[in-house]
């Protein structure tokens, strides 16, 4: 059985991390004999140069054949004041949407070695290891109507929608309440049911599902704006936090840079097992394109590569090539190569290259 | 001229807080001679058992016809299965909303006895003084349509609606960028223009705004998700950021828990000077009602206190009595009096009556 990968490097640092992960793909063909079938293309800004549009129907055609895709980030400031539709982070909305990839998640673990990168006291993040599965297909991302309109007065009004049904919930719920009975066993679900019915309405269906087919599996429920502060006072009481779109895209974001290590975290974003076993699945860093440091060979391609040990893992159940390459970069980190992100006194700082490279000198001697 | 407070201490803490509140209004008649003509009610909870309603019509006339409103916090898990319409947060919505105060401003401040509280290191945190300057009778928290539907499959949509036009924006940008020019001269703007178009409407009129007024201050945009994350990661890059309701809610939570100073930081809700010069103004604490330590006596009353402070700063333009008494609650904390939730080795552990005593007995020193 080929392995079909569609690599989707997109803008800003995204094609200097995933050439990285082109150097572990190699490694997997040497040293394990694990072929792929890997097709590239463009999204974001780099498909807006060539093609004049974020993504192409091809790429989603394309992205719906494979077993997986594996993305680096979209994002460029001088695609600024292109249109709204055509804004390069169209590029992974729509391959969420067209692919149903509902379930984004997205891990906030303290890697031992760089605990002191951490910005939060060493006692307060030591161990922190949190999944955050944030519903990434629905909620005020999609909602309709939506738009900018302009009033009989010349004023205007910008509109979006929020909007969560009961299959929606439940799914992504499903999800969180399966992953947590293989960590800790206990799932906090977050809204803002004390001012938005969606939010409500997500509380009483996530209860429901828990009380239904789930209740050996500890569930509490946290306002949004609590979960913010709680994840600063005490980030350690969460296992599992299961959010829709939004809360989702902050409190992801907050809780990996708690870590100290946001360079190195991975993500995965699953969709919907289909009636012949295939699930489609993307794969990518929850950094972004970070448009300041591209093009100067100083990224970080860490997360890039543990996303692509994350794709091996969910996608191929390749469990034991997936550990090998998260010892890897456990082993480089100890060796205590620094990319600038993660730098600390004593340490030597190197370029996104040489990282590379020095994760398949530790994949050799594995 | 007397000076009309509405006073409304509401659920939990509230009414415990307020109370040492009243200890700091006497000392103002007795040493200073400023009378306040006060009058008290219900709200939240509190009025539910009572009235039935989170909030009364009458509290709103009364709070349209005072000065200022001071208050405690509302919210209370007893109430959790009353109607959506009769929560107990109804009765703040309702007052932000009926009084027009649009402009809520939360500080989040490190107190220089307090920053070892923080679970951020000190010298990410040292000396941290952020303004945010929230919408708050907008957004998400207000749009219409909104709601729980059934569909005919018996499934459930819950709906809500986020809306922003160009005059809401306006006037809260004022603010932030008038409250700029006193303090570091600097107004980071906070949406996600890159997924919705009230963002991308707010990013506009804000940087129109901005030329049209305020090109003398330093304005800069950032993504909420970005945000989350450089509140963590260097907090001290920000001097005001101003953002919608909902953003503002999580992103001002996290900024205070920043602090380690929670239980001490007040905020100020203002609405729009009428043609009399008169501006309604709410004030209250950053924390909510705590029910867990709800009649135990060991609340910390210092951010009520200092609410009251900013009360008589905004609403009365009494500087000396307010700076009076942010020089006690200093003198109170350099003294080593702290209540449960600041508590640190080497501090005395007090209750909230003895804190509020020792606010008074250290205003009485100055
Ligand atoms: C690029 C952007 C549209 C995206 C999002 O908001 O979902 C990103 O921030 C993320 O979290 O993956
Ligand atoms: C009590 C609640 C409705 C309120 C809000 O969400 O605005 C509170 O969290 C706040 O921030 O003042």
């Amino acid at each position: 059985v080929t392995k079909k990968l569609l690599v989707l490097p997109g803008d800003g640092i995204g094609p200097e991390v995933m050439n990285e992960v082109a150097r572990v793909v190699a490694w997997m063909g040497r040293a394990r004999g694990i072929a792929f079938d890997i097709s590239e293309d463009l999204v974001g800004g780099a498909s807006l140069a060539v093609h004049g549009v974020p993504i192409r129907d091809e790429v989603i055609v394309a992205a719906r054949a494979a077993d997986a895709v594996l993305f680096g980030s979209v994002g460029d400031p001088k695609w600024a004041s292109v249109g709204f539709d055509l804004r390069p982070e169209v590029a992974i909305l729509k391959l969420r949407q067209e692919l149903g990839l509902f379930a984004n998640l997205r891990p906030a673990k303290v890697f031992d070695a760089l605990a002191e990168a951490s910005t939060l006291k060493p006692e307060v993040v030591a161990g922190l290891d949190i999944m955050i599965v944030r519903e990434s297909v629905g909620g005020i991302y999609f909602g309709t109507p939506r738009g900018i309109e302009t009033l009989p007065d010349g004023t205007k009004r910008g509109i979006n929608t929020e909007i969560y049904t009961t299959p929606e919930i439940e799914r992504v719920a499903r999800v969180a309440f399966d992953l947590a009975r293989q960590r800790g066993n206990r799932v906090c679900s977050v809204e803002k049911c004390n001012v938005m019915e969606s939010g409500l309405l997500w509380k009483q269906v996530v209860t429901e599902l828990h009380a239904r087919e789930y209740a050996d599996v500890e569930l509490t429920h946290m306002l949004a704006d609590n979960c913010a502060m709680q994840l600063v006072r005490n980030p350690r009481q969460f296992d599992v936090i299961v959010t829709g779109n939004l809360f989702g895209d902050l409190l992801s974001d907050l809780a990996s840079m708690l870590t100290g290590s946001l360079g190195m975290l991975p993500s995965a974003t699953l969709g919907a097992v289909d009636a012949e076993g295939r699930r489609p699945a993307l794969y990518e860093p929850i950094h972004g394109s970070a448009p300041d440091i591209a093009g100067k060979g100083i990224a970080n391609p860490l997360a890039q590569i543990l996303s692509f040990a994350m794709l091996l893992r969910y996608s191929f159940g390749m469990e034991e090539e997936a550990a090998l390459i998260e010892q890897a970069v456990a082993n480089v980190l100890a060796s205590g190569l620094r990319t600038a992100d993660i730098m600390s006194p004593g340490m030597a700082q190197v370029g996104t290259s040489v990282m590379g490279e020095a994760v398949v000198r530790e994949l050799d001697k594995l």
